[in-house]
């Protein structure tokens, strides 16, 4: 990795603290910056320095994966960090910043590459894109990044300004959208698992595959983000980026190469055959929910509308249900299900993918005809991926279902921002959403929110600790599927190890 | 099942003792067997029945793999035994055992279904056959059956003499020949594996498997067993049976039904397929080998000339190495290879599959080829399955393989003699090996034995404790194959509940 300046706007932020600063410092930790390295943290508040560096040291020991033990090495990673007051709306104080790193990189002796990482509200990255690119802050001897978080805008025209304004400071190949499912090792590894192994690859399509499931369910409600949440829901909080990347992962072809613009055009491909939904298709294809009161592992949970700082009219989404037809050769005929929500019955992310039945299955004659195969990627909180196959009982000589199992038991695995953010350090975009993934999101997310705002689509509703509604199992009923794994006790329990 | 008088020649044996006796209590301990049934044990000695049934009892507590522990229950099963003296060559004897049979099925009140299990050495068939038939023990009422250990003859032409004076008594669907690798839940599996899960189906076949390699190892030298073994050698002991029963498994095609007959038909379908081989080929595709001196887990091994009562000039083979073609049309271009022997590194009984590489693998540009994909039946002692997959490392991004496992955990199935004695007593002959397969066998191997009685085929060395000699690796590296799997080390340690 060369040697850089990250310059982070929200450094006095919750995400700095959770996820940014802990990630720097195990990153660091694990030899995998360069030797002379600038951090330049920004916020409107005085702070002196030693008192950021020592906010930024009690981040780390707060919530980094790994306690650091070596003080000698914390003080080496802290004595990197400056921190400067700046009002985003004030181009003198880009000024101020345009001395401090140019300072900083004198005193390292390193060339200007600088990474900018936008950790503020959106309606900010406008005039802070405006502001580097004026001040000369972006104009630098080596490259020049920006990352930004989601959302990516709130709807397709607005997701279309804010990249408009982007672009003026930015090239696309200069921007990585941070959406943290990119992040977690078995996406990443759809890649692998697909492209690595003809076993995998040969079957990944319609001649073998009945249908894909793929479900983000949390446990937890809307918690402490009301304000966002509820005009957001869970179809722009999860479904425009999240679920539509992890289809994306999924149903992607086969790159020429494993390279990151490889992988984008075939993820454009993959967004470009979804098919759009007419305004009365979405009332057959999206099921929208909102939970209800309701209870898990005995503890009574209260309804969305009960929910701090939720209006008892609130017509928000907490859960998406949809089905999705990808009208490519690959895909023709099989149905893709996405299915999120907050209060549900257990915190899972994972990938099912269930295959054809045999038409001619030579057990239907004996009355005990073989059940489907399955192959689960289990993204969170498991990390892992199950072979479901038919075998004979040894007790009984009857078919029953086993699970080939594989589940990383690695506890030193890098969080998802440690990735993230190192792969934007040396230029790799390959885990990054693209400016066209996100507009073609977007464009496909679009007729659905047009139809809530016009109140087309019924809001279901559901028990806080289920599910979801009864019309999520029956959107796949249509077609004689149902939601595999719905039952914590199905799950195999199979530990593995490498 | 139905009632039935179970007539055992080799009563006071070891196989009795050891196999028949906890098989026999087993099946009757789970309720397998009918109310009233009949055993009458054979031998040259007078037993007074109270002894013969202290005897039994003795080999189970013995043998068994559960404990008796109902004293009731052993008494009652217990009291179905008798026996009687009998000389294979005495015709009146068979009169008497006649008798005998008679007066326990009016006794029970059972109608006469009889099965003769031959626990003798093979010279005997011939006349306990026909004197079943002179006498008219096998005149029933029910069924009559009868069940034969390997070996089935010496060669082509003894064992279709053999069959020829077998079949003067019995018809070949009431003849079941037990090779007891059949009886394996693994090998047994194998049909379940294959014909309930299109998902392993579809790939099962040269358009996507590479070679199958099916290795039979053991650790234990000749034993006990050199009078037999010096004059059978490995190519008859474990090659013509149980070797070619596991490639008939493993590469026949789906029969329309899950029944014996399709099943056979299936069976026969890859012998008649096996490529015969020329006396010139036979050195080119077995390789034969016999241990010498060496070491495992650090404990001197003698080399087999050393070992008792076999001579120092013996040209017998502990180790069989053989590469085989399947001339069809599903696995045309696919070498399927056999290895098996005495003295081996491991005590291993598996089948992997190799898969195919991706010729457009977009890892290799990235100087990390993918590996193989693999699929393990492990047969024993470990009795599963693991899918052998490319995955990225999470901790660097790279690729490396994991392991999908399943293993049998359940300590609770029943051995292979209960499986297949059962199977007999209700009339399912799917798992025994059939007259035409057992042909066949020999008809494949008989150019190998001519070949090596002519002395045209290298008679190999390789240390005990090892893998086998260099010329088996050699075998395979013709093709750019290895032996999967040779390294304890390599193995995945894998558990995984159902």
């Amino acid at each position: 990795m060369e040697s850089m300046t990250f310059i982070l706007f929200g450094a006095t932020g919750d995400l700095a603290k959770r996820k940014i600063y802990p990630a720097l410092y195990n990153l660091f930790a694990d030899g995998k910056f360069p030797s002379s390295f600038s951090v330049i943290g920004l916020g409107r508040r005085e702070v002196p320095d030693a008192q950021f560096q020592s906010n930024v040291e009690q981040a780390v020991q707060t919530f980094s994966r790994r306690k650091p033990q070596d003080s000698a090495q914390m003080q080496q990673f802290l004595s990197a960090f400056r921190y400067c007051s700046l009002n985003v709306n004030h181009p003198e104080d880009y000024k101020k910043l345009l001395q401090l790193a140019e300072q900083r990189e004198a005193e390292l002796g390193i060339k200007s590459n600088r990474l900018f990482y936008l950790s503020v509200a959106p309606e900010f990255f406008d005039v802070i894109a405006l502001n580097i690119q004026n001040s000369g802050l972006g104009h630098t001897e080596g490259w020049k990044r920006l990352i930004i978080e989601k959302p990516f805008g709130h709807d397709l025209e607005s997701a279309r300004e804010l990249n408009e304004k982007l672009s003026k400071a930015f090239a696309e190949d200069e921007i990585y959208r941070i959406d943290h499912y990119l992040g977690k090792p078995m996406v990443q590894n759809l890649e692998a698992l697909k492209f690595a192994n003809p076993f995998l690859q040969d079957v990944w399509n319609h001649d073998y595959v009945a249908n894909v499931q793929i479900t983000a369910a949390e446990t937890v409600g809307v918690e402490e983000r009301a304000g966002y949440y509820d005009h957001s829901g869970a179809i722009r909080d999860m479904v425009q980026n999240h679920m539509l990347q992890m289809l994306m992962m999924t149903a992607m072809d086969k790159p020429a190469q494993v390279t990151a613009s490889d992988i984008r055009a075939e993820k454009r491909k993959v967004m470009e055959a979804l098919r759009p939904l007419t305004a009365e298709q979405v009332q057959n294809e999206i099921v929208r929910a909102q939970y209800g009161r309701g209870e898990l592992n005995g503890k009574s949970l209260p309804g969305y509308k009960e929910e701090p700082d939720i209006g008892p009219d609130s017509q928000n989404d907490t859960f998406i249900a949809a089905r999705v037809w990808i009208d490519n050769e690959k895909w023709a005929g099989v149905p893709f299900y996405i299915r999120t929500g907050k209060r549900m019955a257990e915190k899972s992310t994972r990938i099912v993918v269930e295959f054809k039945r045999d038409a001619a299955d030579p057990y239907a004659a004996q009355g005990q005809p073989a059940t489907p195969n399955l192959l689960v990627i289990s993204v969170n909180p498991q990390e892992g991926a199950t072979l479901s196959i038919n075998s004979k009982n040894p007790m009984n000589g009857k078919l029953e279902t086993v699970h080939l199992t594989f589940n990383e038991q690695n506890k030193e695995v890098p969080e998802a921002y440690e990735r993230l953010i190192y792969d934007a350090l040396r230029g790799d975009s390959t885990f990054f959403a693209h400016w066209d993934e996100v507009e073609l999101s977007w464009k496909w997310v679009q007729p659905v929110l047009n139809a809530f705002q016009a109140g087309t689509v019924p809001l279901h509703t559901y028990a806080a600790g289920s599910y979801g509604p009864e019309a999520s199992a029956k959107l796949l009923a249509e077609h004689g599927f149902t939601w595999w794994l719905d039952d914590a006790l199905e799950q195999p329990e199979s530990v593995t190890a490498r």
